[in-house]
């Protein structure tokens, strides 16, 4: 095993060509989606999810299991073809193969392993960010905190025309932009946990400190326009974007840019990555002015509870 | 792939010389243990379940995750920090490295999806069984029904010593045992759901019938004393033994049977697959009379509820 614990995803020293890929992410009623959520939703949301590490690895996807606990009022065949239904859609969308998996009667679960490919040394991990670097990010961030509060605040509302929900149920795990980066960025995540924590995952592994500068923050209008007062803690601490935070050495950073104006890769440059010194927090938020910002975590929600 | 959705667990074929076997379960608690199990019992017995489906398909495991859900109230670190012992035991004793996995808040559930390997073409699958080809269990049958009736008449309580409860919270995955039939069996399945049950689905896989001789079924004798009445039924229905049930083609049969008079192989042959005439059932039970038994399948056993 080249990589075990400790990374979005373990490496499996397979075969001499390649690396094996495997992942696995637990999406419990209540916490991770809404009790409301719909059959199809809580599945689309399920794979795209996993999905995710994969992107973040630089891996293909190839195969999953699926452990699918079920109460039994739900446990209906209209439920369980809806699930189906949209998992199906996913898996094709990303040519990814369920291979096997189970259901068992208990509280609504959804556990899934996935199954990538890499070639040997070519996948993306967090070590390997160096001082000089420059830290970017794909698409938009603070879209699944703002839909996060859209949805707690009108419980049991599904609108599958808002651009917000859809992200929430269905965020796009960034597979070719992972596999895009591999042998081109010194260091990815993807968007999990919010930007501050999961570009925190990255300093930490790689011994760096990043400094972000929140004017260049990609925040879309529709999450200023829910709220202008949390779209910035939003974008930095939000999490559920499932967006890639990547570094790019210098030497790296033409093509990059190039990839950018060319419109082949959709990501912006955000902050850079600088010497770590003990003292000081992993990553630091600056405004246009070079002053420090504080950014409050906003406090974990819990659907239902 | 190679073989997916149906079997034991899905062959990938990863290189030219060796193929992956990956197999997903999830525990629930209340469901398949008692809410009363320790962390340690409750890792020990989800490891090694996990375990022998790599067994039944004749892999070597290698590598598996683990989806953890956890009520917060058990999510101390005593609790963590034995059932972490629990696995690592298992995962030592097996040669099996957890290569990642997460921990949710919720119901405790535990899902776990293992990785094994297998030279191209020598896995056992379910399909493969001919009429004329004889049936083998290894160990002992009713152990796990056995040990089920236990517990459940004796709730809390928890015998170390006690064998039968030790086959429940610590069950012998047959690793070695699947490893020395590939390219010897015809078929095998692990004994999870039940003999009757388990042989069904070889018969099925391999479109033939089997006909199980009662006397010839290995019960240990703690279950006989347990209850006379219900070994025969917990032998052929009860479920939860992990022992495998395999098919030998009449070629094969001598050297099975000198391996099983030299000590080298713990298993017994207990009936034969005939012709599928589809009016009967896959697997029918006959006394040392020949005579049909009628068997009832016990109920299912749901801890706690």
């Amino acid at each position: 095993m080249a990589l075990g614990i400790g990374d979005d995803a373990a490496l499996l020293n397979v075969t001499p060509g390649q690396q094996l890929v495997m992942a696995a992410d637990t999406l419990v009623a209540g916490i991770h989606f809404p009790v409301t959520a719909s059959a199809r939703q809580i599945a689309t949301r399920a794979l795209c999810v996993n999905l995710s590490d994969m992107a973040a690895m630089g891996a293909q996807p190839r195969w999953f299991t699926l452990a699918l606990t079920l109460p039994r009022e739900q446990a209906n065949a209209e439920w369980l073809a809806e699930f189906s239904a949209g998992l199906a859609v996913i898996a094709n969308q990303y040519d990814v193969a369920l291979v096997g998996g189970d259901t068992t009667s208990g509280p609504l679960t959804i556990s899934l392993t996935l199954l990538g490919e890499t070639p040997v040394g070519a996948a993306l991990t967090r070590a390997g960010a160096v001082p000089g670097d420059t830290v970017f990010v794909t698409g938009s961030l603070g879209d699944g905190a703002a839909a996060l509060s859209l949805i707690s605040s009108k419980k049991g509302f599904n609108d599958d025309s808002d651009r917000l929900l859809q992200r929430f149920y269905c965020p796009q795990p960034q597979i070719q932009t992972g596999l895009k980066l591999r042998s081109v960025a010194s260091a990815c995540i993807d968007v999990s946990d919010g930007l501050m924590a999961d570009l925190g995952h990255i300093c930490k592994a790689s011994g760096v400190a990043a400094v972000i500068r929140a004017e260049q923050l990609p925040i879309a209008a529709d999450v200023r326009q829910l709220s202008a007062d949390h779209a910035l803690s939003w974008a930095l601490s939000g999490g559920d974007d499932y967006q890639l935070c990547f570094t790019i050495s210098p030497g790296q950073l033409p093509m990059l840019e190039r990839w950018i104006e060319q419109g082949d890769l959709d990501a912006c440059r955000i902050g850079t990555i600088e010497k770590n010194i003990e003292s000081i927090d992993f990553v630091s938020v600056i405004d246009k002015d070079n002053n420090l910002l504080a950014i409050e975590k906003p406090g974990y929600n819990h659907f239902g509870h």
